[in-house]
């Protein structure tokens, strides 16, 4: 689809100050620009990139004035971040917008139901008696187990598994091969060492607004529920064991995982590769640092480091120390001698 | 399906006292119980909450006193836990049991072969000369590669995907995801900085009783074969390379990964995101603490932490100085004031 | 397919000593070798596998002269090793090359492009306005977006997932149920502690000769690119957040990730479990040891380790020192004691 600088500056609020019928059909950066794109200048360091982009269109603000000529098409609006963020956000949805009906080579089964306004790509898979919302995207090649539900404007990208009897809420948003409801990692050792599996015949509830990325697990409860609440945010690769809590808000970056049975209280960050065992607790607002190992419950507004974690402030003492550890030694030394 | 409390207590040899034509068709915790749940009370710890659980039964012992008026049916055996356990399994079994035929909407390869009693899924692909066992339930969107073998009993969940020539045991569970055969990672430097791909031919052999979690990856050897041995369990997101042998019994939590040609011997532990190197051997009945780094051999009935692992009681030790590395630093700065 | 030992002896310029018309149909290890199957002889260490294998033929240096009767049919060239490898190439190749057409079963949208000589497999998705060079190789339950384009020669296995609008190279390889294209984890904390998404409408660039393994995930960039250079290979289950950039030749082993906007440079090592984190710059020929964690910019040529990374000689150092704090500990009480 494509727009002319005048519609585009009409939806911003702002003013054309070149080319008004110039076609836009893209986004990008100033410093990447590409004609056909609209880009937008707020950092003063990225200025300079203004008199040679390609861009057809920069946003700047009322405020700016140039210092050489500028072969670009410009937009003037009060805050060119803000106003171009909303144009990114227009973009993104209209991209999903466009998609809309039932594949005729998907498989929805005539006990299932669909609110209006779904979108069902070729091969997915809708099972006896799953309840999808309104609106809701499911791409190709997805998988709705029985009696799953998902919630309204839901999107469903290529791939992605959804095991039986599993609970997905309104406006999430879940990548491509992500799983949820695998069984829970449960066995019980027999005396001959081989393993007796303990059924996994919980479930899996993401509340609401929840954002789980690509090939991201979260396993389905013992019994109950492993639960994702509202607004969390899932980044790639992730583990989300059984019977585990996420709470609302928490924000969880790539390769973490949670084992069994532990909460994580709301507006967490967990860092990369973050690591935390079964059967504990995490407090609200707690930031984990990249690749620490949380091995005790954490009390609510720390920040903690290492493996094991501990308070961040110590932690990094203790780093810079560690990172010195010849220097500690040759000090005792220096000091036996003089002993001697 | 729904069952009547008598029924239950029937199959439990158990005796009920309150409502036996009570309907039970779910399975939950007494802290959650639900109408039409069944739970059970083993943990003295948890014996108040059967005062107002809200579950349909709870499964008590023959000893169990109550010390109020209770609401619910009970159903009286010798051992709680036992008896709760058997019903999970029969549970998960009873869901399993019902999936049975091949859908109209797979490809099934004319040269493949199929034993009795298996279920194919929606857009499952069982390739040329694939040979599947009897009983292999196979859902929707699975690939099962060219002459690859899939033994009696095995569960092949939604989106499976197994590469040709790849050999997959009896009473198999692999998760949604889990990718079995994929090359393995081998490149021989060129001169010139770029690489050689090392052609990988050989295959992966997936013993009886094993089973693979979500989206874990099972490499191919480059030439004879990478092998799970007998009743191994592996969690989600693992990483299994080429030519890597797992024993017997041994399970593997989530995020781990075993880089090529290392060889795990039966019984061990590996705890959740732990990382062993190319080329070593671990013994026997090893346990390995979360996060940890094998670098060298580790000699059988060990237990390793760290990274480098090390012994782990040894480390712990380690770990308490390391915790509180500024003092060190301050009794070496009091000897040196001392020693002026 | 099978083949007469004198056959391959013509392929390798080599000389048949004993059956000239035994049939082969595979490849093997010395050590494992069975019937059908050609081995090799290079490795002094392995000559006493030649006495009793099990396999067809055997590729010998002419130089070799037995101390007892071999079994087996022997094939003499001038260097075994580079004669093995050539086999195992071509029968790499052979496998690949016998698949060939569009399954009826597969959707391909009627404005998506194709070169000649391509395999689709059965449910793969070709959306519009895909672009598919020629001898692609497209298994079974792939996914190409909208827009998306694939070079020459390129293989994804079953299962690949590549979402709208990203680009891959030619004679590139995708194992099974990776992922390209999935949004970046980009969200702007809300004063109510929720978050906004922020849209991620760029896009990834794989170059030529890229190997991406299972399950990894290379993100979409916020705008602009997230790119994969020429000849870099990827192992399973790894992150490449948006943004990011992979030089030329860099390999980066399993379980990998490196965070949003870095920068890794050309014919890097990263070795298993690595972590590097957002917005740094790793140079050129860059070794990093397994498990490290990268918090700062490297400089090219360094070799870095441990969690945060500095340069390894000294942090081996200094995990010496820690594998034996205890001593440490010990001699300043030595000290205190005498100070007393």
């Amino acid at each position: 689809m494509k727009f002319k600088t005048q519609d585009i500056a009409g939806m911003l609020g702002g003013t054309v100050e070149g080319d008004a019928n110039a076609e836009i059909w893209t986004l990008c950066k100033i410093e990447e620009g590409t004609p056909g794109g609209i880009s937008f200048l707020a950092n003063p360091k990225y200025t300079h990139y203004i008199y040679d982009t390609q861009a057809t269109a920069v946003v700047v603000s009322n405020e700016f004035t140039p210092e050489h000529p500028i072969p670009t098409t410009l937009i003037r609006v009060k805050d060119p971040y803000l106003a171009f963020a909303s144009l990114l956000e227009a973009y993104g949805k209209m991209q999903q917008q466009s998609l809309q009906g039932v594949s005729s080579l998907a498989f929805v089964s005539p006990t299932a139901t669909m609110g209006d306004g779904c979108y069902v790509g070729e091969f997915a898979v809708i099972a006896d008696g799953a309840k999808i919302g309104k609106n809701v995207k499911i791409f190709p090649q997805t998988y709705v187990g029985n009696g799953a539900t998902v919630g309204d404007d839901t999107i469903l990208y290529a791939g992605v598994k959804i095991y039986g009897g599993m609970s997905i809420g309104n406006r999430c948003i879940l990548h491509s091969g992500c799983v949820v409801g695998a069984d829970g990692f449960g066995f019980a050792p027999k005396p001959d060492g081989t393993w007796d599996k303990i059924p996994q015949i919980g479930n899996v509830v993401v509340e609401d607004d929840v954002e789980i990325g690509a090939n991201t697990c979260i396993d389905r409860s013992t019994m109950g529920s492993t639960v994702v609440h509202k607004n969390a945010k899932i980044d790639n690769l992730c583990q989300v064991a059984h019977n585990v809590v996420i709470g609302n808000n928490t924000a969880m970056a790539s390769q973490s995982g949670v084992a069994g049975s532990s909460k994580i209280g709301s507006n967490c960050i967990l860092a990369g590769q973050v690591g935390i065992v079964g059967h504990i607790e995490v407090g609200d607002r707690v930031t984990i640092a990249a690749q620490s190992g949380v091995t005790n419950d954490v009390p609510s507004d720390s920040v903690v480091l290492g493996s094991p974690a501990t308070d961040a402030r110590k932690q990094k003492r203790n780093m810079v120390i560690m990172r010195n550890l010849d220097k500690i030694e040759a000090r005792i030394r220096e000091l036996e001698k003089k002993l001697k």
